[in-house]
């Protein structure tokens, strides 16, 4: 059994080739430049140890991995096109860099050339994987336009930013899993346990996500805190806020939501705390966490096989920036 | 063995159903909307045709029929993307009518679409038709690129442009086919065979559109007589007259690709009759049609099997509109 940073390191050798051909060089380049800005490749090795908590890696299921992070790119090229995004992990995105009509197509193909690596799995497992791969791809689009349609919306319930979340975030972890024990030869049920123990551990991971915008360490948080408030986005603590807040507070964040002064995120931090929002936050987050880790201790493996996934959950939901 | 017009009513039959979920109808209303505006259907016929020229037609050659009709409006929602048309077919296209955001996940999520639809190939057949799949639409994309790169450059040659239109609009003519024909057991060479007859004709009927754009019969040719010229559009008759032109006619071409005077079309038309590119131009066609009708001839089945194919391609390729 490998741990995540092993295969994490070992996937990243693996990764770096060329996965394009040369030419026509205007649309590969963009694809090569995007993949070189590199990620932390989670989605891929959650598949490797999908794969290894069953049984050896096979050779088909690294394609496999190259397949889930092609996706996870293309997904990202795109968003990035609806979102207007200029910056991505600090440089260029691609539609900034060289326009559009190239971001589009360049997308366009990475999600081809998933499906090329998809193609290389050998056997029986080729189908069950193809049809795994396609209700995947199919909900992230689902929860890409759920996500854009929340911006328009005035409200939204925790029930729909939950399915959002799970839709644009949670299944394709989950599914990677599963595309893993797929390849390792898992049954039915340990299958679906696994891939409930993704669909939850993504959506504990969102919650943090969230709480760590408002109230996460500036100093440890990579991000700008607050950005989120200063944003109006709707996550779950304003979604929570403005379904419990009453009085007062009701009209006061209603007002706050309407402006941007300076001190914005400071009074909507103290309205959230009045309502005990972030309490919330970390125990929806644990409830999620403990769901989760309940689903992997149902698996039929030795315990000691789910070693490497208990560790990779507490670190990627516990980690305090 | 039946007609195209046969197969075409049977096939708008079948594709006529619900291709997507209901909700969310933000992301599913605008591919409803988009196949609503109907098209020939040939790619998925000729798909339908390949199998036939084999085998009876498989139950699952229908569903690889939907695969590929959903691939190719894919292409068009994204094409027109990129190419900012604001109608197709004389209605609103869907980044017109819903915004570029909403079309760029619908385009993604009919994809997933196709190859969900491609999932449904049973035993055997689903290997080498995914790979098939898969290596067209790498091409289609390739194809789109260099078209979009060719608008910005000052020459083109011809064979960069025969590659271009090869990868843009033929393979996927030559793709449909072969995959029909894999479906109904057909051996490598006739495949190839087969996949060779639809590119040479996919080249043909290119070179034609070209020259009717040109030279075809305003009352009978469904676009504006000229829309090319006016464009300035790389077109095989533009790029040999920029080959073969010399002296004044040279410089007079020159000249009038720099400008748009209201006699553009006539004074172009008059250069390309005077180097005689329309008579090129029918000898490409020509040339290509003959060695299509020649790899038909090669294919080792029964000759009565081949007239569907032979007469469609009669009516793809000499139609005068």
């Amino acid at each position: 059994m490998q741990s995540f940073e092993l295969l994490s390191r070992k996937f990243a050798l693996h990764f770096e080739k060329s996965h394009f051909p040369a030419t026509p060089a205007s649309l590969y380049e963009p694809n090569n430049y995007f993949l070189g800005l590199g990620g932390k490749r989670v989605r891929p090795v959650l598949c490797l140890m999908g794969n290894e908590l069953f049984d050896e890696i096979r050779n088909d299921a690294w394609e496999l991995a190259d397949a889930i992070e092609l996706f996870h790119n293309f997904t990202l090229i795109h968003d990035d096109i609806m979102d207007k995004a200029p910056l991505r992990r600090g440089m260029e995105t691609v539609h900034t860099r060289y326009g559009e009509s190239t971001a589009l197509l360049a997308g366009d193909v990475m999600l081809v050339k998933a499906y090329e690596y998809l193609s290389k799995i050998e056997g029986d497992f080729l189908h069950p994987i193809l049809m795994l791969f396609n209700q995947t791809a199919r909900e992230v689009c689902e929860g890409q336009q759920m996500d854009m349609d929340f911006e328009k919306q005035e409200r939204v319930t925790l029930d729909e930013y939950l399915r959002m979340i799970e839709l644009k975030t949670s299944v394709l972890l989950a599914g990677s899993l599963k595309m893993g024990a797929i390849l390792g030869g898992a049954g039915e049920r340990n299958q679906n346990l696994l891939y409930e123990f993704g669909r939850k551990l993504g959506i504990a991971f969102q919650v943090q996500d969230d709480y760590l915008d408002a109230f996460g360490d500036p100093a440890k948080f990579g991000k700008q805190v607050g950005g989120d408030i200063l944003a109006n986005k709707k996550t779950f603590l304003l979604i929570h806020a403005l379904e419990t807040a009453t009085g007062t507070a009701a009209d006061e964040l209603g007002r706050l939501l309407a402006t941007n002064e300076a001190d914005k995120v400071e009074q909507v931090l103290a309205i959230y705390r009045a309502c005990k929002v972030d309490e919330w936050a970390l125990e929806l987050k644990n409830k999620y966490l403990d769901e989760a880790f309940q689903h992997l201790d149902d698996i039929a493996v030795l315990s000691k096989r789910k070693e490497p996934l208990t560790a990779l959950a507490r670190f990627l939901v516990q980690r305090e920036y």
